[in-house]
């Protein structure tokens, strides 16, 4: 049971996991904390945080547990704001999407507090943001990444770990760079791909023509383009060599496409759409 | 009412149009034809047809009207085939996604016959191929969008119409180049993109772990990348010069993101995901 939790960036990540804890019981009282007035109002009148608060360090006061759900690249300012403030037992924890920054900022800002940061990393959402597009039961059957380093503490990893099993999340533990390896393909260059696409064609003179004449195949492959352009900015930048290492192949696949298709090669288009068929089959799988 | 339906390539598209007409009782026989003997096969125990036959000129054998639903690479050698078995007054349709070149391919095989056929494309499907994928109403709702040329003649070009409202879509007449500028955008680009994205990834060593953190951004976007090679080789060649067009321009957009991240331009990255995310919302709105 937490006597008071406190969440920086009461979004869709941040107040998903406030409902999840409410109605499971598991939380005496929900502070918030957010840049946006208008969100934080929403998220009271809601009924995912009990009070809002206008500065970070307040929200922290006295708190269990910090969940820190702000886009990446505002989390080490927040670490910094709120350090000064945390108590010698509140557990930290925060939902970026990339983990190593965030573990330099953390182990920069939090100093010997930095044990009490669990960094992890829920694999959930929908290309909808803000408090109004959380739910109760996004994390259910989802995968939380926790990525904690040797200088974290046993229980307060055990601490975060049983709190996203309580909302139904699958936990891994996994290496910081391990994570943000995998995450700049599984997610990151995906979502590069989507941005790319969406935004080609919005800026063609036939852009509407274009969206009239789609059917399921554009909706679905440029669904992420939709998200939270900060949050992605953020994620761009924090991760951000991994992520180069991705887009310069993708970038020398796709002028290798262009050159099978300028030479008419009919057998290197099957063989690749073949193999990434192939690939596709191994994900339904999964 | 059709006394003899042929279709030639008796898979998703083709067999799905035979079921509708079927249960709408549009059509007496249908007669099928197509290069798998066990998929016309199955397309005869499934009942999407009466009979199978293995010369496409049998098939088209006193049939009032013809369906070509083959890869588009395919369809000049069909049409050929078909072509001395043709009667007066057969109309010859076909669902091909690239218009131009397989206009051109009429135009050279059907000689005087050409009046008859009407270019169509159904834009309908899924990522599953074959008779077994096929079902009723596949094509409710959807767009069709038909191509005659000045030498087309109205009467047939006025029957294609009528069946394919009478399956419950809605057509649209084309310019076959302003189809192919469009279609190359809204359909061929998006394939290219999955496919190479999806190819990239399964041939990475760490696929299995990143396909087992991934969440339903990676599914959607690589959904496409599920469909049929030879399909999408065809049509990548097909309407090579107006895909080749938006590839360039995509490879161009994909190296200035390169850029943008190696600089850490964060203001060039969330204009450019904003305005992806505007473009999104008017697909959205469509």
């Amino acid at each position: 049971m937490i006597q008071r939790l406190s969440i920086i960036g009461v979004g869709l990540i941040g107040g998903s996991f406030a409902r999840d804890l409410r109605a499971l019981g598991l939380v005496d009282e929900i502070v918030g904390h957010g840049r946006s007035l208008g969100n934080l109002q929403l998220a009271v009148e809601l009924g995912v945080i009990d009070r809002a608060v206008v500065k970070a360090s307040d929200a922290v006061h006295d708190a269990d547990m910090v969940l820190v759900a702000v886009p990446v690249g505002s989390i080490p300012q927040v670490l910094e704001e709120i350090a000064p403030a945390l108590g010698d037992k509140t557990i930290v924890t925060d939902v970026g999407s990339v983990k190593q920054s965030v573990i330099e900022a953390a182990r920069a800002a939090l100093g010997d507090r930095f044990a009490n940061f669990v960094p992890g990393h829920p694999i959930a959402g929908t290309e909808n943001s803000g408090v109004g597009a959380s739910l109760e039961g996004l994390f259910r059957d989802r995968q939380v990444i926790l990525t904690p380093v040797p200088e974290t503490d046993n229980a307060a990893a055990a601490q975060v770990n049983d709190l996203w099993q309580a909302v139904g999340a699958q936990v891994t533990l996994m290496d910081p760079a391990a994570h943000d390896r995998v995450l700049a393909a599984s997610s990151h260059l995906p979502h590069m791909v989507a941005f790319t696409l969406m935004d080609q064609l919005v800026r063609m003179d036939e852009h509407r023509e274009i969206f009239e004449c789609s059917a399921g195949g554009l909706r679905d492959t440029t669904r992420i383009a939709g998200s939270d352009a900060a949050i992605w900015r953020d994620i761009a930048l924090g991760n951000r060599e991994m992520l180069l290492d991705l887009l310069r192949q993708y970038q020398f696949d796709i002028a290798e496409l262009i050159g099978a298709i300028e030479r008419g090669d009919a057998k290197w288009l099957l063989e690749t759409f073949n193999r990434a068929r192939r690939g596709r089959e191994m994900l339904n799988k999964l």
